[in-house]
């Protein structure tokens, strides 16, 4: 069987890691190459010594990358710099699949207003498809780019659009509290990701409209429902390695059964979404290692509002088992190669 | 100096530990009897190795105990035997701490709704002071009996209970998302306690309105506000021995900064609450093994909720800390004694 | 493809939980039967949130489970039980891994002394193959009963077994210093396994010669060198849920880069040892969730001892990973099918 | 009571904020001032947050402060800057704790070799005494310069140091294992001390004769034997965020119980060391957030060699604490002050 050769740019960020783990077991991938902008020229095994065997490519920078030939390149670059980067891969019609956030957010000036920079591609943004399979499959299929979701934008949004888009329900007043594990900040040296201050921690940050998954969830919220949809999200750092799980609040025309109801309809031919009655909800370690997004509802009664609780991990199904999952769907394989149990 | 005699019961759970721990070290006091249920006549320091040398007492068990003198006794007996054990020294004047929830809820019928038990003692429930200092300091000086709050409740509170009873301030649609160390579920052996399935895990438990402290804080709140308040408290085990953070919505005709300054002039001489600024939100590492409780509030704008944050060590201003707290107010003791830094 | 049919015995303890893990992708497996004395008749998936979707068998007892036909059975029960619930499989002639104790210790007299009990079938002892593959390969090829190594067994002897097996090459006065995850004490309830006593604390136990895996361990050096070999032996227990470091002292008449050049030549066509210059010494994050055992050798000079350093996942080359691998063996199938990445 | 006034170098590293930590409640003493290389200016809890209202002096720089009066200077600065900095203190008579290496090495020329810098101050080595109360009192409550062993140093030496110092008691082939948590890595930023690499990870370091605390073990058993004592030594690092566990491997001419006896002996009167039975080894736990060394010996018989187990708060008996015990001698307050329980 011919291998599908895959590029990744952005190789030894810890999604990169993962991608290159699922992608050196994946039947039908092969490596075209992994690119470093900080680690050109050295062994992938020398920067992750736990790849050695698994991986032993040796990194090029970006630029050395992009005249390189693939059938998909993946990028973990950071935001804006991804979107330069990828540029030539999709001049020359090679697919791509992003995981910045430079393809998500449709519009270049609410772009420009979160990331503090101007796009680098505006004129590719309206052909990108959000790479949210459960929703988009047919439009990834068909793309030439994929943006893959954020993190904490999978988490929440699993729980809500299916809610959001049936027709006769209504969803209001949104408060997503998401718990992350610290592999979220990414492999970056900074304080707050240091063990001592991490370890027996719990820290809020940028909660309330400030986190920038704010403007991609509502931007998907809002096309679902048809009207603008606007939420209150509240992350914070946990000390585990990895994994989301997010308490989301909302007001709603039907109780908790019904709207499992609605999502176990919704959801009942997706291969990585799991719905789970209100007596076992979704934790962490039932998603760790795996590209499940796990789901329940409950809460409500005396005027309260009902409650989403969703997990995943954040560097599979938040990330780059997402990631693979897009590429198998836009490649014509098997949507859930390389990345069962 | 005449030292206070101190009695406890339960003192091999998490919170009796903690409590010995900080009457070792009290100037003040010095120990009547420690009794225990499982461990009678096992010396201290062989239950908990790390006592050596700091607390060597032998254990009584609580009916032998039952027919000391003290000067104060804690109890950190489950419910219903906290009370039951309680009872005689009440009736010999002995002034008490109970850490468990038996005089916490002032309606019995409501105790016995949620607590599945008959209460055991309804008749002083009436004479029962709810020990949050912050709130009740004059009726907890007089009191006989002193009904620690629960560790969430405490945490939820005391951001919460100034606004209420502030005049021409409303506060509505309370939802509180609480984060807790592991100690928090006791000593106990139990699966969701075991070192694997909680570490790299979070688990959301007794969401919406099932939770114990539900009642409790109903109760406070409602006192507080002059009027019925409901809320809606989501608990979750984090992987970390001690500390809850509270995230905590609610919908208010102020602003986050006009709620700060209220919380500031109620707390403006109180020791053991710190008010922080939005950009420097309390977090669990922030109050750890001290007996702070740490309060900013965020949020709001753009129709949102405001966003409470609040953090206690749950052994020591969730219990223990703050049982010393009371005892040091019910014997005229300075209020700080034994719980600095 | 025909299926090789599994049966799984003690398939809810953590290791029972692995090899379903494993075997639910493994390409030429399937599930004959699964059995657990606990929860006979639950769901897989019930007992383990996290397998819904992954493995819903229902449970069966072990006594009902005796009757069914397979391909290869493992156990994953207690010493002494699991010998006994072998038994009717080995009898039909069905081929069997034990992971427990019960066919490591070729001396039934020394298994009495070291288990506190009698062989259940010391008749069988003899045809037993010890199960370390890079050791035994051929004969747990043509075994119908395979002893699954301990898992600290596993770590200790890949790093000795081909020094003391070496023509000519020495080694005395072995010193094996052992860090495990707290997954190597079970599922099973105890205090020491509870998370806030095994968080934030490293615990020696069993220090000395007194460990269960001593036997084995010597047993095997012993076989290895021809001649009685004596250790000592201190295992610990660390703060994270899987793996193994081990840290082995000896006197011997090489140098540490003569040693690796004798593991080197040792292990050259092994698929799951790997090599490691000293620079780069094994750590639990390099083999964890993977079936590699890391190796590597410094130290001496100026009469000091060398220093071998080894590293495991104790679930996984510890445990489930070596008896699938044994399995992969015993039935002719590819020896590294469904243990890749 | 006329109060002793500190000062603080290099007060923003781990070791600093818990001197700041335990002279904030310590009776005696007041802060002359805090420096900081990288945070002059800013107030300490700006730094630390969680030390709001317990220590909200400003920084200075270390040169702003090197005029300052004080009783008794504390430098946490790496090692040369240390006794640079120092210098102006101890010329004008002031008494000096320093936490550095920089007083350890008697020897200017091991010094050079092993921490690659000529000493800066070696005319004032000889007058320093090594500050380990256990074996120097007399000599610290003397000196001008107290150098503050080393938290590797510390754990190992206190059970070893009576043993060689024995007359009649050989002790041979020295073989210390320690395992530290990350805290020991200090503050500053390093991928080894990320949250995601350190936790549920093992890892050994500088092991064989490489650490640095080797030259400074070697020297204290040298001169407590009378002879040259050489040894082994493997540090680890765990993923917990404080205290040492070190298992010592020893040859000797006694049982692990006259072991035992000689310890008990030496240290009957010290307020820090608690010996312990061998049924119940020392653990972090048990000396987690106290300034105690847990010692126990086990091992031995059948040719085996002994082992000492002992265990330290690396921040407390192994640094911080340590340093304010050596400070209470120096200045005469009573030895225990501001370190009990």
């Amino acid at each position: 069987m011919t291998k599908t050769m895959i590029g990744i740019l952005g190789s030894t960020s810890y999604t990169g890691q993962e991608l290159v783990r699922i992608l050196a077991r994946h039947p039908a991938a092969s490596f075209a190459f992994l690119a470093s902008r900080s680690n050109p020229a050295k062994r992938y095994c020398g920067i992750f010594p736990e790849m050695l065997g698994v991986c032993d490519e040796v990194l090029l920078s970006p630029d050395d990358a992009a005249g390189r030939d693939a059938d998909c390149v993946f990028s973990c670059l950071p935001h804006a710099l991804s979107a330069h980067h990828l540029a030539p891969f999709i001049a020359r019609g090679i697919r791509v699949v992003d995981l910045s956030a430079d393809f998500r957010i449709k519009d270049a000036s609410a772009y420009a207003r979160w990331y503090k920079a101007e796009h680098p591609d505006p004129a590719r943004l309206a052909e990108a498809a959000y790479g949210l399979p459960e929703r988009y499959r047919r439009e990834i299929g068909a793309a030439r780019i994929c943006a893959n979701p954020g993190c904490y934008a999978t988490c929440v949004l699993l729980p809500l659009l299916p809610l959001l888009a049936h027709r006769g329900t209504t969803v209001e007043s949104i408060i997503a509290d998401s718990k992350s594990g610290v592999s979220g900040a990414g492999r970056t040296l900074k304080l707050s990701s240091h063990f001592v201050e991490a370890n027996e921690n719990i820290s809020p940050y940028s909660v309330g409209r400030t986190h920038r998954h704010v403007v991609e969830m509502e931007q998907e919220m809002s096309l679902a429902a048809g009207a603008e949809v606007r939420m209150t999200f509240s992350p914070h750092v946990a000390p585990l390695n990895r994994g989301i799980l997010s308490t989301i609040y909302f007001r709603c025309n039907r109780t908790a059964a019904e709207c499992l109801d609605i999502l176990r309809e919704a959801y009942a031919d997706e291969p990585f979404v799991r719905l789970r009655p209100p007596e076992d909800l979704p934790t962490v370690k039932g998603v760790a290692f795996t590209n499940y997004c796990d789901i329940s509802v409950t809460g409500g009664g005396a005027g309260q509002p009902l409650i989403a609780v969703s997990a995943v991990d954040n560097l599979l199904k938040g990330a780059s088992g997402q990631a693979v999952q897009n590429m198998n769907i836009m490649l014509g394989l098997k949507e859930t190669e390389g990345l069962a149990g």
